[in-house]
């Protein structure tokens, strides 16, 4: 359990840079929470984490850290820290791969207002997205999902916008589930404003989260890397409707680099509304998904799919290219190759069976002993 | 050109076994068709054809001939034979692989009813599939469809059914387009009865095309065998509305097993007839497809798609069998290979190769001087 001053330190170094600043959380993993703030307060940063000197060149001398844990403490809220039990490490930790660290790694820490261990709330949840300029149509199918998720006893995450990720809150709330909002400004902004009420009802039995201390405004930069946090936090994405540019692409290109699994409701190819979805799963980037159902064999896949609708069950080849498929032929079923023999039956180059090994192996068509190949059985 | 003896053998021969008959075809392939249909009606078949007298048992006495060509062109219909040069061989090659012969393999002969030359008909055609229960959604989306198609030139390939088929239909006649139906009766047979006029109008500037004789009336196992003539007729098949158990759904089964490019429109997920078009692309049996221009891209991959909105596109040997890549593998790209040379080098019968060989030709990968075969440019 942090004491007081740690706290504060995490709560100041939550200020002195805009999220995300993975340098920032460097320093506080090498250094300490405490050396760390000292640091920044100082000036007396060690050289290797020079860019932190720059990133809080500009915040550092304005100390809110009490103020802020303050503010959070009016409305219900608190600091939850990377050394607090309920921070949600596993689902975080795909934020800091090399990829996605540089764009927005795990955040700092996260300000959360409402009753629920962010840890437990977060456990079991499927994030619904969609237009701010939702249809009849998209808020009937969100709450049909939303209120199946919650009868399978699912939270559901969103980003306490307009439009369809009101109308999955509310639903929600409506169904006695537990619901999460991941907000671009401080969980004492109500943003939009119109959802205010909304969102002291969410807070009231699921969480309002941000990683922006409280008082920070909505900005649109935020909103992008809010949205990272809604597709980390959740077991599978679903946008429910998205027009030709949309938000909900965001929060879906932050599922696709992060794996969460995305699925995308079908609608009429008439409405605007569904044309996100429509190349999403087109383009084979989302999967489709009617019903709660699909959502959550989409967020588990292998689990408990026997009664599975999808009748026609692939040939295990059939969604290979042609490289992977000739590597695949020629490595035998009983007995072994090495790479260089696999490489002269194939006539495909070593790199090119490196990688095409990688591949069948990860969808486990194949063993490896380390030495020599063979096909996996099953 | 066949005379008027040789048309009437093959009149007579497309009555004596319901089709499709594989064995009744490789007869005529190996004994020509004079002697096949004497063969037929003397009994005297063969010992290594001796299917063909089974096949023939009922119907072989009776030689309804001269009556079957005098009732087709009563309703301005003629016998295609597979020795026409209109006969679309190309096409109808695909149905001879191995997988599929054996639930319907080319059709013997067909008979067409309409101006246009069978072939040329057929040359740049997307069938239009799907519920007979259309929605009125459904229907729209046919029409833009269907519309859309005539304005690039391309015909439309329908089942003549209520519903979808009949809308694509009468969209295409409607847009001064060439539409093609084709039945699971008849061509003097106007079913459904209510699509009498409709059939009528069709065969006035497009084909009524069916591989059943005059007089045949509809029936539920001439609807699967029809359908098996709509995928492979066409260059790609589009399910518009498909229901959770639907006829389309066996179309969509044909073109997966001829290869032909298999789209499916989305609609509601609340909309009962577009269930089963949700499912094929969930499944990934079906592309997701929203207009003309997304069923053109999937009929001709690789043609002119600099605009299209899918960002990936696939290797074009990406949907080839494992077959049809083997075959594809041995063709060389300077020079050129006999069938034998081809077979030899990838292992495969001639039979296998010769039927790869067409579809890969059809796709526009390959080429053939007549005697040798090379890959196609670009």
């Amino acid at each position: 359990m942090l004491d007081e001053y740690e706290r504060r330190d995490w709560a100041y170094l939550a200020t002195v840079a805009e999220p995300p600043s993975a340098a920032l959380r460097t320093l506080i993993a090498d250094v300490g929470v405490t050396a760390a703030a000292k640091a920044v307060a100082t000036r007396s940063i060690p050289a290797e984490h020079a860019e932190v000197l720059k990133l809080t060149e500009a915040r550092y001398g304005v100390n809110t850290a009490a103020e802020d844990l303050d503010a959070a403490a009016r409305v219900g809220g608190r600091l939850v820290t990377p050394d607090d039990a309920e921070w949600p490490g596993w689902q975080l930790l795909a934020l800091s791969k090399a990829d996605t660290a540089a764009k927005g790694g795990e955040p700092l820490a996260l300000w959360v207002r409402g009753p629920g261990q962010l840890d437990q709330s977060i456990d079991r949840s499927i994030a619904i997205v969609g237009s701010r300029a939702a249809s009849g149509y998209g808020e009937h199918v969100t709450a049909n999902i939303s209120n199946g998720l919650v009868a399978e006893c699912w939270s559901v995450v969103s980003g306490g916008a307009y439009g369809i990720d009101g109308v999955a809150h509310r639903n929600v709330l409506a169904s006695g589930g537990i619901t999460v909002a991941v907000l671009a400004c401080g969980i004492d902004r109500d943003y939009p404003a119109g959802h205010s009420r909304l969102l002291s009802e969410i807070a009231r039995t699921g969480l309002v989260v941000s990683e922006y201390p409280p008082g920070t405004n909505a900005a649109k930069h935020r909103f992008l890397t809010r949205n990272r946090l809604v597709a980390a936090l959740s077991a599978a994405v679903v946008v429910v409707e998205a027009g030709q540019r949309s938000g909900a692409a965001n929060t879906a290109a932050w599922a696709r680099k992060l794996g969460t699994p995305l699925g995308a409701v079908p609608g009429p190819v008439t409405s605007a509304t569904s044309v996100g979805c429509h190349r999403m799963i087109a383009d084979g980037v989302a999967q489709l998904v009617t019903d709660s159902q699909d959502v959550l064999r989409l967020a588990q896949p292998g689990e408990g799919n026997a009664g599975s609708t999808t009748g026609s069950r692939e040939h295990r080849t059939d969604n290979l290219d042609a490289i992977q498929l000739r590597v695949y032929d020629a490595v035998p079923a009983t007995g072994t190759l090495t790479i260089g023999e696999i490489s002269f039956a194939c006539g495909l180059d070593l790199r090119q069976v490196r990688s095409a090994l990688a591949v069948l192996e990860a969808r486990g068509m194949l063993r490896t002993n380390g030495s020599g190949w063979t096909l996996a059985r099953g």
